[in-house]
């Protein structure tokens, strides 16, 4: 299913890469929420492809909204977003129903549609579809924003290099959202060096790199979630592994926590300001499926980008013999980077749809 | 919400560690399957605590069936377990209003459910609620294998000691079922012997320490799972990070997999039998949310405990006085060789799940 | 799925009628809440069996509450009720098998769950199963009044005999409290006298009569609810048809609004106190999914009970031969007055979620 | 929420009367289904307006698919339709903020989204937004053909004429097939004369007429749905009432049910060809929310439209002074009329998605 179900908000993303367009339907969305189509289109810049990894990036697809807004404001009805495809060139896709590209979802979906599907250009599988994701995402961004909360991601690594660790107790709403802007979007702009370094010698390679992606949102109140299984974990989980090629989800210390011993991992309650707070941040805002009012951190892996020019095994299957397959065509060689506005819009809507929940539980009370 | 929501399995848990009991409603399991219950009870043995972590272990909590089963088989109506909790000693809690436990979810209930919030013995949040879903899951596991797939789950690493690595590829159910029935689920005993050290040096520390577990599924079909939202990996995720601390859930190669270039990462399809499959699995058997008929690898981070004996910084939140916090009691030292039959429950329940769907799909077409 | 699922608050109901006992387990209910157990027993009692209809009713079956209170406050978590079956007696079920009863749920089990379905007693698709139904329910109407809004129903109609026509919009809470307290819950006590001749004329006959419940909800805010799938009379409809026996819900004139002209239905707009209201309510307090502030007005038709003590055609599908078949036993001969507590119960629940629903988007806002 | 959610498929409705069209996205539909779509544009003529009841309807509107069809066979993708809107006169509509129309959802969508509404041509809630409903429903009609399942309805009432009453134990589909294909879908031609004559009396008095319908679902096999609240009353119900002016739902004898004894309501068992039947069908093919392999019957209420042009009062909410509204433009006099294909297609949806789910159930086994 291609529906991300919210407690108050939902999202049906549909289209496919060669088809018709792409688009998403929005449930939920507030009812009076003056929306900034420059500030989506913005966001969908960031995830527009782009040449080379430094090279000025295209213009970004064309958002069309649907339904839902009059006069630039919320209707408080489902808000439909509508991409047009342009030209496409679908006529190499149908090599791969029997010679599937290895590790990419060709094989799955013959196993799970049969012929029925549509493999041009990954069809419903594809990157392409996070565009609606993104452009939904974009304002629910502006949404956020308007109740004090700023997200943001960064490249956390590329290949082998790290950005500088980012000490989330410091981070400023200003600091995120410089970075989260730039370009190639890192702290460290030699580790950025380096991150570009390596890009370009697996595209020289023919290859592709992946890398981890790290989000931060501040601002975000304590006591939104749900225990065991509707925590904030839980639904950033599940919407974060909607974006095609994310292989992992951490939160806090993430993997890392569990070589630590409990005395270096538990964070200490502190007074801060006027609130209650820690005096760091191992938990990464959330214990236990509810927040607790310090900076979310989370982090997703994704893989490196599948279509590589290199040649590569893999099997005819119309013959039941192996073969050599070579992908032509521009593909991007870290497809990690051009998840991190998608990573940005997803985590938007999953922490605003938590906002919208909680207000109701704090009120029910 | 304590609801995990499948397409054709839904779980919803209740209880309180320190109230009556503690239990679970199964609806949707398919009618007419006989139940041993006695697996289950074995499962339930092994979620069971152990004083230190090498002496034999206590009973596992009775588990009693309060519908769903006539003779032995299921019915097709919601199955209800229950465990009615012993004697809990409760006295001590009401301290945490006060003095929150770091790192436990003590201070995120009282922000999310104000002062009515059932502390006692960690109440509604406590790792004591994954009793039933074992139990549940215990049920789901034998008929998965009745369906010819076998899950389970080692220590894929404790603190900074890892078990031998598994080759997904070469591993039989055989192996799989004799290192699950360990008391220390390893593969290689040495390792097992130095996590064991790792774990009594921080029992004797009065500290504790965190783990990475690894679970394999063998035998399951491929074709499962939908794109986007609603895959393989955003369902077993969303349901991972139910159980108590849990902090990061990764596929195959997981984070390993953003270090490796595509060429490395991507799989070659192959003949394999009869049927089609990869020479290597770096994709832990599902790509694009469906699975591909490889052996699932899921792997989740395990926190250290949160309550341990050492003196720890937290805040008196009535004087707004810093305060040392020393928690007594029996606490498991490492918690998560206690989660490894917990996961393979969730697991269970969850490709239980999808194997109910993916008959619907498949016939349907 | 014996799920009731809300927007806010999720209702899971299990049991048998003949085995260990039934039971329901209430997710998303505020926090904080007292319960008067008292309360809840006292509409459980409405609801228990009596033996003629004149007779004083027994002993209402005594809920226990397995969690989700703490003090007699709500903590949260989820409030799990449980009530153990007594003494049954089940030998004569297994003959329905082969001779199905009509018009009961025998041999629609048969065909959905295999020779695996619990026909004893009605099994998961006996009427016993509303009594945990009510106890959640009538915790559910507590909360409601705390927030100022009253439920009650009567017997619009049993048989042919009608009570007095209300008008909505002249009804108090006190007199609605007033005849849902009644054993046969009218206005008119003269019609009431001849409902019961037509139901103790059937009993003798060894015969049943069906009737119409209808049900109204003082003091509703207006404004809840959502257009299309998720409207009020969406959700009571769903709601409603899960309580067995049920073959009808409308809402204000309901059918009888089909032989209207739209001059006669059309309710006028009005100022009413400080409020804007209506000065007729053809339209039952709901339009278009979303309450206008009147009385909410919902009526449900309730079958003649199925069991019958007369002889009455059916197959014995062992031979494939017609068979005669008489029903012993004690059965209700109008099925409908117990359904009148039932009623109030899954409605409160209904309104209590919309209402919780309701504050996060007015808040929201 | 305008989401209709099934257990296999789930379809997401958006769009506003005067917005820039409206459309719908269904997710979960087989995958390798061929979809004619001159038969979806027969069914969208259908519900096409006409300009008195008599004359010749106007063109329907034209259905773009968007996604999920590829050569006319559906992928398994989300299938997604859109209908822009043509030239819509709105100016008069922000009147309707100041003096709600009676019956209309003005008032209510004015509480539930605050002034951010959009109320031209009734904005969301205009029963325009059943096109695109519609158009999936045309679709689903179609594979359930496939399936050896029709289904059709007829007006069952207009204003105080009724149709012939129908045998449904001897409805053929090719009955069914041709009534629903009229004009004026009745079985009894005289009736449907009287019921014209019915209307086009209100019509030349600015005044409306309401209306019954009644759908047959023929071949559909037994066992489908479940116990309590996800059976197929509560499913078709909480469909139906999602269609704007339906006030009430019935299945079999429904509210008549409530008037009978048990000794005539009960449908005796017999054999009928090679499969068990009943004699009668007062159940309406099913009971305790599954089929019984009998004709499934339902009926809806449907109310006079709420927009005549007679003189009516309302309250002008700016001055709190009551007023005289009389709506211009072209208004059917009958809306129940062109409800008869959107509950066709609502009913095909629900429908079709029992039957997907009661495959795998049935296979499960």
């Amino acid at each position: 299913m291609s529906l991300l179900e919210g407690k108050a908000i939902s999202v049906s993303v549909f289209g496919e890469s060669h088809g018709a367009g792409i688009g998403a339907v929005a449930e939920g969305l507030p009812a009076g929420e003056p929306v900034d189509l420059s500030r989506m289109q913005a966001l969908m810049a960031r995830r527009a492809p782009g040449g080379a990894l430094a090279t000025a990036r295209r213009e970004a697809d064309a958002v069309r909204v649907l339904s839902g807004l009059k006069d630039g404001v919320t209707t408080g009805a489902p808000l439909a977003v509508w991409i047009e495809n342009g030209d496409t060139r679908s006529r190499d896709y149908e090599a791969f129903r029997r010679v599937p590209r290895p590790s990419h979802a060709d094989y799955p979906a013959l196993l799970r549609y049969g012929q029925a599907t549509d493999l041009r250009g990954g069809g419903h599988f594809s990157g392409r579809l996070t565009a609606p994701l993104t452009a939904i995402g974009g304002i629910c961004l502006e949404l956020l924003e308007r109740r004090g909360v700023t997200v943001g991601a960064h490249a956390f690594a590329v290949a082998d290099v790290q950005d500088a660790p980012v000490d989330s107790e410091q981070l400023t709403p200003a600091q995120l959202m410089e970075v989260r802007g730039r370009e190639l979007p890192v702290f460290d702009e030699a580790a950025g060096a380096r991150m570009r370094e390596e890009i370009l010698a697996a595209k020289a390679d023919g290859d592709s790199v992946g890398g981890v992606l790290e989000l931060f949102a501040l601002g975000l109140p304590g006591g939104l979630g749900d225990p065991m299984f509707a925590g904030v974990e839980n639904r950033l989980a599940a919407a974060l592994f909607g974006i095609p090629a994310v292989r992992g989800v951490e939160f806090g210390d993430g993997f890392s926590a569990a070589r630590l011993r409990g005395s270096a991992h538990n964070d200490a309650y502190c007074q801060k300001g006027g609130r209650i707070g820690t005096k760091t941040n191992h938990h990464g805002g959330v214990i236990g499926g509810i927040t607790t009012g310090e900076p979310l951190v989370v982090r997703m892996a994704v893989k490196p980008t599948p279509s590589i020019a290199m040649a590569q095994r893999t099997l005819d299957m119309a013959t039941g013999e192996e073969t050599v397959l070579s992908i032509q065509g521009r593909h991007d060689p870290c497809i990690a980077l051009r998840a991190v506005p998608v990573m940005e819009a997803v985590a938007a809507i999953v922490l605003l749809d938590l906002m919208q929940h909680q207000q109701r539980e704090t009120n029910g009370r």
